[in-house]
């Protein structure tokens, strides 16, 4: 399980970071009767901006400090400690566990006491935050789970905790993404892949893998069951990076479709510090596009009308620094501009199949796409 | 994908239910000069009660007319016709789709008028359950699929959609368990399980598939995300039918819990008339039952309040039919005694691996359930 990687870090470098950053810079101040001080990233927006470069929502250098003798900060720091000690003994101990059975498992009354470690979850979760930033390691890494959802098939063997898994015969299931898709659980082999597709919704990937879309085009196709979570999020980043493989996107034509395409491209605000790790900076955005209807001839029937929700939500998108080039402007306007959105079921008031028969091969056929 | 299977319906026949209960017999009122008239069975409250026998809540015999020349009948005459002939063209096909697919592929506007044959999914999803009934069919059997959630591993070989799939050599993620699992679809092949556990939640199950529970103890673990879907309670019943293995339950000793108990075990009011093919009569409640904080010595700290909704909740259970017997009273009344709920996540206050370890094998081995 603690194999060392070319993506991954070896579990055994993070508990020494643990170890150094928690405990044996903590007890060196101790002994020399330094006031106790941890230097935790600042995860604010202030501290988040937009490199153009990556093409990445990124973190900044700002840290705060969380002092042992400060009585507004005790009770963190203590946490911190608790939380870092958590973590280690998981990663010591091969295991990995969810954030809520961690919050369980470290909360206790100290002493006579009748304080608790925690009192809530919501204590003890941002301080998994401040030692994922600090330890420069995602949670998965940490070996904490997050919900688990989406499934996955295609072109493709992987092992996943030492079975050899068979990606062209899972099914109409698919294999279930789990939340920890590390290279020491989960490593690629034999791929006869082109190309790797990211879809919205369970029932469309159905749709795909009923029709052998991935035998057909040599692909894999992947959903996370609306919002991707952060499994199928890193196993798009990892499939993209060791595979070598272009991604294409392909969502529901409202803001809420161009909102999960930025997250799985540049990241999300909140969590800015792993966009370096779950971002794939060049997914291509495939459809739906607002300029669809009119290109595949759709009954205005079923388009739906923009909500005063939507526009709002256009605009914020469109103020966007990875929203910016002409292209993107035009999509997004265009939304506006005919007042409607589309979604992905859209399409089978042509025919059910036309989704995958003809909509998505004459796209990547023709290079319609948008990075 | 049409074979006859010991408890599947051929798709054959489910066909020709179709055709004459909406076409033939139609055309024949048309032909005869006779009003066109449906009878559609009643699926409110009013028209549902349980059974004690069958230990299943269950749909009467209560129908309703629903005629051509009405003029508030003739749009959901026309709708069910639509649709009806959408699900007919489905199973002939051999495709299987969502039912928000089904509405668009059947939503045009009527010749040159400004009629819509639906105007919201609201207007087709009733539709489809009338159809359910009167054919006598799942929505899956007309090979419509709901949301998929949930994932599966254990001492068993699946066939589904043609793949041998080894449920014991899929990894931490597991096969994702699809919507329609019906026997033409997912078959049952080598097995050596002794029973099957379902689990609340995804978090957990992770726990048991990590500690390999399913290989030490010869068993099936399977959840369906919080609430299971219909796919994950159809799999349920037709492993515990068709295999001949006791099927445990697992949930957080919470009201929601005991509600998902009751769904797993007796089906629910709003879908009474699918009882027969979801619920599993016999399923045995494992825990966490009320009296687990003291039988386990849990501290204080890892309990929860009851909140309002909480006892309203618990109260409304308690006027269950199916939850009478003085056991299950007891375990809902001591829970409302000691004024606190109880997480899964609970039990890692200890070990975090006591779940799988100590409390599920002692449990089985003591026989300490409820049915």
């Amino acid at each position: 399980m603690a194999e060392k990687n070319e993506r991954g870090t070896n579990s055994g470098i993070i508990i020494e970071r643990l170890r150094q950053k928690f405990g044996t810079e903590v007890l060196d101040m101790f002994a020399q009767a330094k006031e106790p001080t941890l230097h935790i990233a600042v995860r604010t927006l202030s501290n988040v901006y937009f490199d153009d470069k990556k093409n990445m929502i990124m973190l900044g250098n700002k840290t705060q400090k969380r002092t042992f003798f400060d009585l507004k900060d005790a009770r963190k720091f203590m946490q911190t400690l608790i939380i870092a000690n958590g973590c280690k003994n998981l990663i010591e101990s091969g295991k990995t566990t969810s954030i809520r059975d961690l919050f369980y498992n470290t909360k206790h009354t100290i002493g006579d006491t009748k304080e608790n470690t925690f009192d809530e979850q919501e204590e003890s979760d941002p301080i998994i935050e401040d030692i994922e930033v600090s330890a420069n390691a995602l949670r998965e890494e940490l070996h904490l789970r997050a919900q688990s959802k989406g499934s996955m098939v295609g072109d493709l063997t992987i092992q996943d905790a030492g079975d050899t898994i068979d990606l062209r015969k899972m099914g109409s299931g698919g294999w279930a993404v789990p939340s920890i898709v590390e290279p020491d659980i989960v490593q690629f082999k034999e791929c006869g892949a082109k190309f790797i597709l990211f879809i919205e919704k369970d029932a469309v990937w159905s749709r795909f893998n009923e029709d052998k879309f991935w035998k057909k085009h040599n692909c894999i196709i992947i959903h996370g069951g609306g919002q991707p979570p952060r499994g199928v999020r890193r196993m798009l980043r990892r499939l993209h990076d060791e595979l070598k493989l272009p991604t294409y996107v392909l969502v529901d034509n409202d803001p809420w479709g161009f909102y999960i395409y930025s997250v799985v491209r540049q990241g999300s605000i909140n969590l800015a510090y792993e966009s370096v790790r779950m971002a794939v900076p060049d997914a291509r955005f495939i459809g739906l596009s607002s300029f669809d209807q009119e290109r595949y001839k759709l009954p205005a029937e079923v388009t739906i009308k923009l909500d005063d929700g939507d526009k709002k939500r256009v605009k914020e998108i469109l103020a966007y620094p990875w929203f910016q080039r002409k292209e993107w402007r035009e999509e997004l306007e265009h939304m506006v501009k005919k007042g409607v959105k589309l979604e992905l079921e859209a399409l089978s008031s042509k025919k059910l199949t036309f989704i995958t028969d003809t909509y998505l091969p004459e796209k990547i056929e023709r290079k319609e796409w948008l990075a």
